[in-house]
């Protein structure tokens, strides 16, 4: 059961706001969703979900990630959802970094985050079952991307679920969320000290760990604030060295950790992901 | 003299945000500014104003309107000032369509307001001459649109200096303020009650008093909630008819007064104007 938040015409298709009940959050979860205009065929349409970043919600890439256009021309389904579980009754952490607007795509397993966080069971199941059933989606075509903490979730999604996605990428992710602070802070409080219980959300951990895909799309800027002591893609690319995933990794010269820099290459990251979700 | 607020790289050029002492407006104002790539060869280049609609600062379009990739193509520097002064010594009005936000695009004249709401004669001369002053901008290639009673904005400021630009374009403009209730309330306050005075920032009224433009491209969504009462394309239609002004006005199925809407059409219209610059 969803429910309408709004639908408005984009580029020839519908860019819609949906909020439903989730069983795995135990809170009212909304997302966005573009449906491009092919979807009047009656033809269901490959996926590409988007994961957003620190303090975002599905609103801050569908006002500013420009990939309306992209999608429209490609037929793709577009789906940002929140990044937490939000409410007066889900419990909060200090700071921008952790708590709400920063679930990090895990299942926290420590009180009192245990019952709300889990928004890795939520991308995994609960939301792909949603969307297959209210969309014309063709869940045996997705892509993942993200930004930031949600290129993070992207990465480590795919690597766990590699048959569920035809391509990854991401922009400026976190990589080694284990070995960074905010990563360590989030992880910390989500899944407790014990720090081998980390490894099955961190994408260096998780390749080193023998988890695989095929290949991976990551654009970096190279005057991002965040990307020395946070993101470190250089651990990304030794581990894929190692691991023989094919990463295209480009440094992109002064471009910034914003929604500018993310809206310049999301239409070269849609055509990466058409590419491999039309073949 | 400009200050700098931030600048971030997108799509190739700099998006900046800047803050200046306007003499006109007696206010700090703020506008954004999109620099092209090609601002790097040292060229000067064409300016395209965007004008924005009631509630609006310079923030709605830099974030929503998707035109930094087609002015990065096409060579244009891309100008969004806000909609009325600001701050605490500023009068307002009552309601969302009148006061801060909504400054109409005029001179007042009366009192409180005729200090401040200097809106015109800022687009007229102030403004134009700091953006010369500090970007390379070519001056004699001038483009103007807008959204609203941005697009009104863009349409009397046109009518009004004709010599100016090379081409005008607007997104569901309010066309004739003295025949709606938007215009009636914000023309009345600042303008006073003698509707003759009015006619000077009336777009049909202009025409109607022989102003002109050789051509005019809207575009109007035929499921805007303001279409009948506030922006009435037909009367345009109709003024333009009469005056043998080229209007391609394009009532676009099922779009809303949104962003989405302006972002759909937003490149269409960019080209349209660029075709227009670069001759």
């Amino acid at each position: 059961m969803i429910e309408t938040v709004s639908t408005a015409k984009a580029h020839g298709g519908t860019q819609g706001v949906y909020r439903h009940r989730s069983r795995e959050t135990g809170t009212e979860m909304v997302f966005s969703l573009y449906l491009p205009p092919q979807a009047e065929s009656g033809a269901r349409l490959p996926v590409v979900w988007y994961l957003s970043g620190l303090t975002c919600t599905h609103a801050n890439v569908t006002e500013k990630g420009e990939y309306r256009r992209a999608c429209a021309e490609r037929g793709l389904i577009f789906v940002a959802p929140d990044t937490s579980p939000r409410g007066d009754n889900v419990p909060d952490g200090e700071g921008y970094d952790f708590g709400k607007g920063a679930g990090f795509y895990v299942d926290a397993t420590q009180d009192p985050f245990a019952r709300n966080y889990r928004m890795y069971s939520y991308l995994k199941d609960e939301l792909p079952e949603l969307i297959e059933r209210n969309f014309p989606a063709d869940m045996s075509r997705q892509a993942i991307t993200g930004h930031s903490m949600g290129g993070h979730g992207a990465l480590t999604i795919a690597l766990r679920n590699p048959a569920r996605f035809r391509s990854v990428s991401a922009f400026s992710p976190i990589v080694a969320p284990s070995q960074v602070p905010w990563g360590e802070k989030a992880l910390g409080f989500y899944l407790g000290s014990d720090r081998s219980a980390w490894r099955a959300y961190d994408t260096v951990a998780l390749i080193e760990d023998g988890a695989r895909v095929a290949e991976i799309l990551v654009d970096q800027g190279t005057s991002d604030t965040f990307l020395e002591q946070e993101l470190k893609p250089e651990l990304l690319a030794n581990a894929c060295a190692k691991a023989r995933i094919d990463l295209t990794l480009r440094m992109q010269e002064g471009y910034d950790h914003s929604y500018y820099f993310i809206s310049t290459f999301m239409e070269d990251h849609l055509r990466w992901h058409a590419e491999r979700l039309h073949r």
